[in-house]
């Protein structure tokens, strides 16, 4: 008897494969007094290298198969193994108290994940995840137990785990690995995201998978309608080998549109662009039909270490992007740290509302040193390339006359230095706080361009903490509010002859498309792997239609009414 | 030789007496060893019983001359008196390290003092400030020094303190204490808001005054122009006895305005208002001519206690401010919890950004339970004056019809249970998040009333913690941004013929008033002791005058060029 699990569309497409169960082995440890305390340290020495082993292998793959900031999770791994805070205590614990190993690794862990966890701060959680990660690794070398990896499997199956860590999804190879299930987990988990980028079919928090479902047994995943069917009749095999069928078909249609312009149904052309966050992205967004950068993060450059990055390391980056692009415009965000995001080099204050704290050009404009060394290396790479420059988290005319002072003072002194800049360097900002929403007719006057960020725009715009789960219900893209202050970006930009694009996760939003479209939204940036897909969607829309629509849709009083009214209309 | 000291202007008016150095002993303590353990304790409960006395005296003395809030910061300071996770460990430690009670006290004060310090939460943080302050109290008492306590005073003088602790502020009283100066805090500081509702003169933040003024020296207090004057010369004592006589015959002629109406140069109406924090409170702005409530926080009732208000309890209280104001116009906000405001007995979880958090009718929402006893409260007290209730927090129309659901079914119930209810009751919302000011004319057409809360709005309209002192800059009320929502806001108002007031601090802002008498405010509310300058202010000026200048002032680019183009053109 077929059996249906409902869970969370996280990853569009069809899988049909026998299951093979994910199962991460409970590391039990028992206290053992050991005699030769050396020895047991040694022992622990030998662990650790075998674990940094598996790591760097790991991250190599990462940032070959996947992003750079796949990688960079890895390296943070490898950190953590070699942290002396940690394994200090861990020696010391075996030297003073004279027990084994995995005992005085799993205290000694255990006491710091608690810690972490207890801050109340994203970044000392993510630490807290990454330290448990890493000991689960060191244990098992201990304990002589083969920790499961995706990279041994060798057949084509659909994983189905409880969840799968970063470690487990950075093996995912899609040529074995047909879908997965997990029983938790949400759209936006690490999992989730990394399914779309790697375009394999899944299904994430389908809570009872792990117990319903048996090795071997054949598995379907609708990724698109978030559903799992456990042993399917023949039937219904059928039908999903056909839906499948069409999936790919459809999948092949849009590869078609790579070189095509993006235009609607009454030829409208806007420009679709693709978000990075470093120069290995590249390749992706262009694969895509990407036809510049909309959102180039220089965080990574940023992170993952323990001091600055120099200006030499920043320009290669840049310049490699740029040329990479080709002449095609890539808008690069001034470093976006603070709030979520720490330094830890930075030594940021705690504050007790990072999100509303010194983050992003508030920074960069009190840390005005940092902020030179990033403008000149952008300088320095302009020639290579169409570069757009935009400022993260602007509030104020002010701030943004003040950086781009500060931008014009290090380019007089490049050139006066007789190094080449770029003259059509474009000088724009993120919109993201409704004031800068609320007063673009005046920002309009003044900047190149503008790319509203609308994750951001959306938290301010409702005083909802788009972190905060319990507030899932006020994060509304479609509200009415949110909308009317999108329509007053763009409109300022037209009225002023200047582009508005948007870099926010709803440029890629296939509901939201027709809006922003309507509206005269001029760049679409967004994930690689979303591209084709609005390509095709807008070629199917009227802008005319869509744009006749607008008023309607900004009188209506609810996010909700939005999304039914469009859903209804289109 | 006269010397001046310049200083942040706390509270205005100008004070001539002799210097008073309050000074606050260092209360040194040493470990020594005692032999009997038990007596020590006992001498320890001596000393916290004669604090106890103390504290109850102060809370008293600050309930009946003060208000409600200043008595509960002394019902804060007797709950840590009697604590247990404090005192217990304290004998803990007299006992099992046979040590003085100084020593054992001060070592676990400053333990907990540190970890409460260390907590990235305002709420911990006060009460690191409630133990100290307790701690010193006790400690006094087992060393037998006396504190200094403005109480004690019985002449004519100018304190002069490094900080006025809050067990000191309470103790000022006026016939005495002709102003203050501190060396440290700024305009919003505890003992500046007091100095204010006392008209006492005060300059703070002087930074200097402890070092440069000897007890005995003649002071004047310029708390308008928060300067210090030590030692004046015969010439400038004259000149400020007559500045000081101007501003009485200025004080005594706002007093004649306290029973008119609030009216503009060119006959418009406007409607002043006071905000309370308890029934307390309502003489005060009685007695300053208030002609209505515009907010009554309700958060007292909930605050300082280890459960929660009882219906009864809460219906005592609004009955008294409604029977008090006599019928005129009350706004009863609802529990406004959650963010920086904390219940402890409400258990509610630790958030990353409790700005962007769980706060209010949000709150509310969700622990209906809770919501419905204040509501059936309010319903109640109804039948004694003219209530209107508002939401706070609102973001979305699905809210606010949600809130008003709840009200209407425990409407309903008490009507059907014979219960007397009024028919006025008028349903109102703050307008505190950008969203509910974008969307005001959608809520217009649902709501009675609607009243601009502009600390949280500044806030959120620039994403900037309004109390991050590094961001500061940011906290603009005059930024063009700003005054655009508040305009959006009066103006849907007015389309629905709905009332549209303020109750945040701009609304008593002397340079702000301007501005809203321009956009057509209809109801300014205010501290009581701004009331009867507002109504001055107001009788100065022209509102079609000033609203002829409102769509310049909206066309700005920044707070301060709208603030410097109110300033030449009046």
């Amino acid at each position: 008897m077929e059996q249906r699990i409902k869970g969370i569309a996280a990853s569009g497409g069809i899988a049909i494969a026998k299951a093979f169960r994910l199962e991460h082995p409970d590391l039990q440890t028992e206290q053992v007094t050991v005699a030769d305390a050396e020895a047991e340290s040694a022992r622990l020495d030998r662990a650790i290298d075998a674990a940094r082993g598996e790591l760097e292998t790991i991250r190599k793959q990462a940032s070959e198969q996947l992003s750079q900031s796949e990688a960079d999770i890895f390296s943070a791994h490898l950190l953590v193994l070699d942290d002396p805070e940690l394994i200090g205590p861990v020696k010391e614990k075996i030297r003073s108290e004279q027990v084994n190993a995995e005992h005085a690794l799993k205290q000694t862990a255990d006491g710091f994940v608690a810690l972490f966890e207890s801050m109340d701060n994203e970044y000392m959680k993510e630490r807290a995840a990454d330290v448990r990660d890493v000991t689960k690794r060191i244990l098992a070398h201990l304990l002589g137990v083969t920790l499961q990896s995706p990279a041994m499997i060798r057949e084509q199956t659909v994983i189905i785990a409880e969840d799968l860590t970063p470690s487990d999804t950075v093996q995912l190879n899609p040529e074995y690995i047909q879908g997965f299930v997990t029983d938790i987990g949400g759209r936006t988990s690490h999992s989730a995201i990394l399914a779309r980028t790697l375009e394999i079919p899944a299904v994430v928090g389908s809570r009872s998978a792990m117990a319903q479902v048996e090795n071997g047994t054949t598995v379907i995943v609708d990724g698109t309608a978030g559903e799992v069917i456990v042993g399917p009749s023949d039937a219904t095999l059928k039908a999903y080998e056909e839906k499948r069928r069409l999936y790919a078909q459809e999948q092949a249609q849009l590869t078609q549109l790579v070189h095509e312009p993006t235009r609607s149904k009454d030829g409208h052309q806007v420009e679709l662009a693709g978000n990075i966050g470093s120069p290995a992205d590249v390749a992706k967004v262009l694969e895509n039909g990407g036809e510049g950068i909309g959102l180039f993060r220089t965080e990574f450059l940023y992170m993952g270490r323990d001091q600055f990055p120099t200006e030499d390391e920043q320009y290669e980056a840049y310049k490699s992007v740029l040329e990479q692009m080709e002449g095609r415009p890539t808008i690069v965000r001034t470093l976006d740290i603070g709030g979520d995001k720490e330094l830890p080099y930075l030594n940021l204050p705690e504050e007790a509302n990072p999100f509303l704290g010194i983050r992003a050009i508030r920074l960069c404009l009190e840390e005005e040193d940092m902020f030179r060394v990033q403008l000149r290396a952008l300088l320095r790479a302009s020639v290579h390339g169409h570069l757009k420059i935009m400022f993260p988290m602007i509030a104020t005319l002010d701030e943004f006359r003040r950086a781009k002072a500060v931008f014009l003072d290090e380019k007089e002194k490049l050139e006066q230095g007789g190094v080449p800049v770029s003259d059509r360097i474009e000088l724009g900002m993120m919109v993201e706080i409704p004031s800068a929403a609320l007063m673009a007719d005046q920002f309009a006057k003044e900047v190149d361009f503008f790319s509203i960020g609308t994750n951001d725009l959306i938290q301010y715009t409702m005083a909802a903490d788009r972190m905060n789960e319990q507030l899932s219900y006020l994060y509304q893209p479609f509200s009415p509010a949110v909308l009317r202050l999108i329509k007053m970006v763009i409109d300022a930009a037209h009225r002023e002859g200047k582009h508005a694009g948007m870099c926010g996760e709803m440029a890629g939003d296939e509901a939201a498309i027709p809006v922003l479209l309507g509206m005269g939204l001029d760049e679409f940036s967004m994930s690689a792997s979303s591209i084709l897909k609005a390509r095709a969607k807008i070629a199917g829309l009227s802008k005319s239609e869509m744009e006749a629509k607008i008023d309607h849709i900004l009188s209506l009083s609810s996010g909700e009414e939005v999304r039914s009214y469009i859903e209804q209309s289109l």
